[in-house]
């Protein structure tokens, strides 16, 4: 399996979730999902749909390394494959995450992709990346639809796997982004909301298989 | 009820919460959940709490404003009386949460209570604060175990309600808490792990009365 895609399940409807789960879980490299799916009945969801892939359960966990550590274990123990944190909460808050996650991989948001974003969090991205590196996560969210950005993040780190939203709907084509440095690339409506999701992935994987970064 | 406490219920059992619920409801300012207690079943527990107490989602909101709105519809659906969102995600935010939460109260992150907090979070506090007040809030998350902090964030609103985390295992206690601007005050351990967790309540309550800003 070598796709790059990184499907976001934002839906409220596990039976749909499932279902799209089981018709494209082998050609994407994992499905993602967020707290309005989890709040639908649970946690139970992330387990149901690592069946059928990789999960990477986007949480932006930013509380008390205590509190972090709870959600941490539980969704690892779901058997998520990936967990989106923050790091604007600081070392001890990161750091918490990232030893309760085990062999969970976890990904730390630096940067994001709403203009609200640029207030407190770009002016800090450098030093979030130097945190995020020092604190030993797997990879970093960068956006998909600012490519200085993207790339100023990728500058930084040639290791950490650069996880890109903003990918489609807003904004960001995958060919640019690989180019500017991304490693897997986040898309969401364009694939849970087409008529025929496998053709959709499909598409996406051809056409980011001839950009690699 | 002119009781100030805030019952933190950190547990996972829902069946324990809703005893607790019952148990202590009347005597209470509102109940506190946050996403562990979510996460086993899904936002329902919401509902249930409320049937016993205002219950107040701590859920450190930090997502794109599209996501907040579909986190905040949810717990607003269940019953919530209050939502907890941080600020540091910039203006347009914050105000998805606010716009979103409808009747439910939304209270904002602007400090927090473990150290890593000093990093990114608290030399913006002030601005975060202007923001938090810009956006409509309805109070404002102060570190209950931090009095110089706490002193601050009231001088600079006497509007906002001020509640606070700190108070008991993380150093703060109700007196200086209150002496130094809270208006309510979370408790967590203290109470659910007690004994008698009613006459804990009581104590507390008793405590506080003495002493209003």
């Amino acid at each position: 399996m070598d796709s790059k895609l990184v499907v976001a399940v934002d839906v409220f409807d596990c039976d749909f979730a499932l279902d799209l789960a089981r018709e494209i879980g082998k050609e994407v490299f994992a499905l993602k999902v967020n707290w309005p799916l989890l709040m639908v009945r649970g946690s139970s969801i992330v387990s149901e749909l690592s069946r059928y892939a990789r999960v990477i359960c986007d949480l932006k966990i930013a509380d008390i390394p205590n509190t972090n550590r709870l959600i941490v274990d539980k969704v690892s123990g779901e058997g998520a494959w990936g967990v989106i944190s923050h790091s604007f909460t600081g070392e001890d808050s990161l750091k918490s995450v990232v030893e309760a996650a085990g062999d969970t991989k976890v990904f730390s948001v630096v940067a994001m992709s709403h203009p609200g974003a640029s207030q407190f969090i770009h002016p800090r991205t450098d030093e979030l990346i130097d945190l995020s590196i020092k604190t030993g996560v797997y990879g970093l969210i960068a956006p998909g639809n600012n490519y200085e950005m993207l790339s100023g993040i990728r500058a930084r780190t040639n290791e950490l796997v650069l996880l890109t939203p903003g990918i489609g709907a807003q904004g960001g084509t995958p060919e640019e982004a690989m180019r500017h440095g991304a490693d897997l690339l986040i898309v969401g409506r364009a694939i849970y909301n087409a008529e025929k999701p496998i053709e959709e992935v499909r598409r996406f994987n051809s056409a980011i298989s001839q950009f690699r970064r």
